[in-house]
């Protein structure tokens, strides 16, 4: 009998309703701290840095499930639903006799994720009167799906790219320009904290904290027309990215499956919040035991070597406090091809999970994680984007497992891009050139003394 | 009302057969001729250099119907249906009351529709016991599909890629690798035609015509171990894509439309063939009246501007005489970034197509091409790769004229893959950096004098 491969929905199967895990968390989430009065936020004061819905989702911690606006859902069904994909050739190549499933989000328009919560912020903004939006990206998965969606809704936008990623990706630069973003390679000279952090330290390659500081900058300049937008981290873009796994939850289901484990790989949580908060849903209110993964990069390990403790979200300290597993806000990531992945902090929401034994986070090496890519790629046909490859060899570290033990486990993983404008990264791969990084204890230890008193 | 659009068919409503129009043409087209003996070539004679079902399916004029083998449709599942789109935005920023779809196959694993007749060939070698393969690319979409179908089916392959791709576009030839291939820019040393023609040209910048001599060269020193496969112009290159457009029409069908009009760009013909033949059928059969556009680059014009005449299908005159519209094997194509579009000949069921009336031809110039694929970039979120952007070109000017007159044609073009790749050649775009090109009808008219005696 012939076996399904991929699995989707109609469009009027596509969900209406992000799922608000914080709604049913019995420990809420601490909110987000001013750190001037260390009162949590307010809607006022949220709202003069984002758009005033995005502020309103960030501080529910009552409505399990938001209505997605008609707009966005007419523009998700551009590319979704997503496949699910039965993934027999990994299986196969690896003899194993777990069930690996993945959800392909880097079928979307700008080939990942991102766009899921990119569409719902730059909608608000629109209908909020807002005129311009600006953000920060790493690899600029974030920022390509931040330039499409603005021009979608008719919005000027201005993208800081990590320096390094501006240099390593230059084909990620060009897609935000071919939507008519206009892109800075941060740190730049245009901001006060650009300027702050070249004087210091002339060379500094970037890192997503320092470009966040700078997009802030410059939507506080003239907070009513421009908000500034976030691609990870923050509580509404992790209930944005929620479709991910209510999308998966009813494929699964039309496989005849649930899964036992689900991986996805952690910058800040948006992908990993996406697709395991509909599942956990589930531990949570009925008492399901699905095990959740964050696989986060060895040389950014926020989640399994960083500390709990209030931060800044920014290099240069313009966010608010952050209740969050943190390696500090100065913390300077190696230069791994993950940039996405190169953020010091997790959010607040899943902070909370791992503090409470909810899910569990393991590091990655990147070459151990771009062999797992390379294979993906072989068994599979779909180059992994360098972020995806840390799911994808967390999932192959469980898949060997159940080929020792025998057991037929169902493991899922988020393909949250392709890797089709990384293959420089490939090619050093391949040329025996990549190595791996592992912050030492007293750099890590350093960092978090400069956050303690904040 | 919510408007549909993206159209999918089940697993189980993927065609099973391909469609052989050969059966259905009233003039058949010519039979590639043996440049010795002048006589159309046998099964046997074609079986040295292509798989024999690839052979047998080339000299096939009586069955209009072909058998997918059951482990290419297995594969065929891993991307297929490929969506088709109601193309709402670019409708949209047009202006137009046409109704526009597209075919997207940017969707397959390799980002291009390539992938449909890279399996079939490469199941047929492995059944045949055949264990490594040679081939020709030019940007590489080719390249990358065998690369990953002979991965998939365990054989070896060698690809000649065309040395200004190869230079131009990096990181196809890195996702050759990560596949397994082994990559080698032509014209090469490695071969006589290789040298042959560095000798007396030594700063050649490649062209099909030359890699795929190299390819065939290669091919033949062990015929019984390797084969040659061609990404396009052999008749049952045609035929495997027709898949295409036999999705296309069961989509259009759950649309409620059928088109006025298809459009496709055009290098030797696969990606038309693909999604035309299907339609056309019931234009030969009963009478319908859609009408079928090549969109081919101006700097290319073999259907435009060429003559239809027995010609090689390589340079170094390796292959059989091929009756096709032809600008002369020895024809150097300018540098275009739609390097899949640089070839000088058109596919035999083509040519004869395109004597008969059937179909029609046009020619775009880069700089326009480029203007089509920025205005769809934005549009519809799609990059495509610049020979894509042909046929949106052509598609686009058919559109405006339906904003003028008023009509509500139903147009369908295919998107044969995305540009992600090819940013390089977007940024030269945006930085107001391209050149169109044409070559002078001195110029062909020589090239077509070395060719008329053959």
């Amino acid at each position: 009998m012939s076996k399904q491969k991929r699995f989707f929905l109609t469009e009027d199967e596509i969900p209406r309703y992000w799922y608000n895990i914080q709604a049913d968390m019995k420990h809420k989430p601490m909110l987000p701290v001013n750190p001037k009065t260390h009162q949590p936020m307010s809607l006022d004061e949220l709202s003069t840095l984002f758009a005033r819905e995005c502020a309103w989702q960030e501080l529910n911690q009552t409505d399990a499930w938001i209505e997605i606006p008609e707009e966005v859902r007419e523009y998700y069904k551009y590319y979704r639903s997503t496949p699910l994909v039965r993934a027999y050739g990994l299986e196969q190549a690896l003899e194993t006799p777990a069930h690996i499933y993945f959800k392909n989000e880097s079928v979307s328009p700008v080939g990942s994720h991102k766009l899921n919560s990119a569409l719902a912020q730059a909608y608000y903004c629109k209908q909020e009167g807002v005129t311009n939006v600006t953000t920060e990206t790493g690899a600029g998965q974030w920022g390509c799906a931040l330039s499409y969606a603005a021009k979608l809704f008719g919005l000027e936008a201005a993208v800081y790219q990590v320096k390094i990623s501006y240099e390593q990706k230059p084909y990620r630069r060009s897609i935000m320009q071919t939507f008519g973003a206009q892109v800075t390679p941060s740190p730049s000279m245009s901001t006060r904290a650009g300027k702050n952090i070249l004087t210091k330290c002339p060379n500094h390659q970037g890192s997503l904290g320092t470009a966040i500081s700078e997009a802030v900058e410059l939507a506080m300049t003239t907070p009513e027309k421009c908000k500034y937008t976030l691609g990870s981290v923050m509580s509404h873009v992790s209930l944005h990215q929620t479709i991910i796994g209510l999308e998966a939850e009813k494929q699964l289901e039309m496989a005849g499956e649930y899964p036992d484990m689900v991986f996805a790989c952690f910058g800040g949580g948006s992908n990993f919040s996406g697709i395991c908060f509909p599942f956990m849903r589930h531990n949570i209110l009925e008492g399901k035991t699905t095990r959740f993964i964050a696989a986060e990069p060895a040389s950014c390990p926020k989640l399994t070597r960083g500390k709990f403790m209030l931060d800044y979200g920014d290099e240069a300290g313009y966010t608010p406090l952050l209740p969050m597993y943190t390696l500090g806000h100065n913390f300077r990531p190696a230069n791994i091809h993950a940039g996405g992945l190169r953020y010091h902090g997790a959010g607040t929401i899943v902070s909370q999970l791992k503090k409470d034994g909810l899910m569990e986070a393991v590091d990655v090496n990147q070459i151990e994680s771009f062999e797992a890519g390379i294979l993906f790629a072989k068994s599979e046909g779909i180059i992994p984007a360098p972020e995806s490859t840390h799911a994808i060899a967390a999932c192959v570290r469980e898949a060997n497992h159940c080929k020792q033990t025998g057991e037929q486990k169902v493991l899922l993983f988020n393909l949250t891009g392709h890797g089709l404008i990384d293959m420089a990264a490939y090619d050093q791969y391949l040329a025996g050139n990549l190595n791996n990084f592992t912050p030492s204890d007293a750099e890590i230890s350093m960092n978090l003394d400069e956050v303690k008193n904040l």
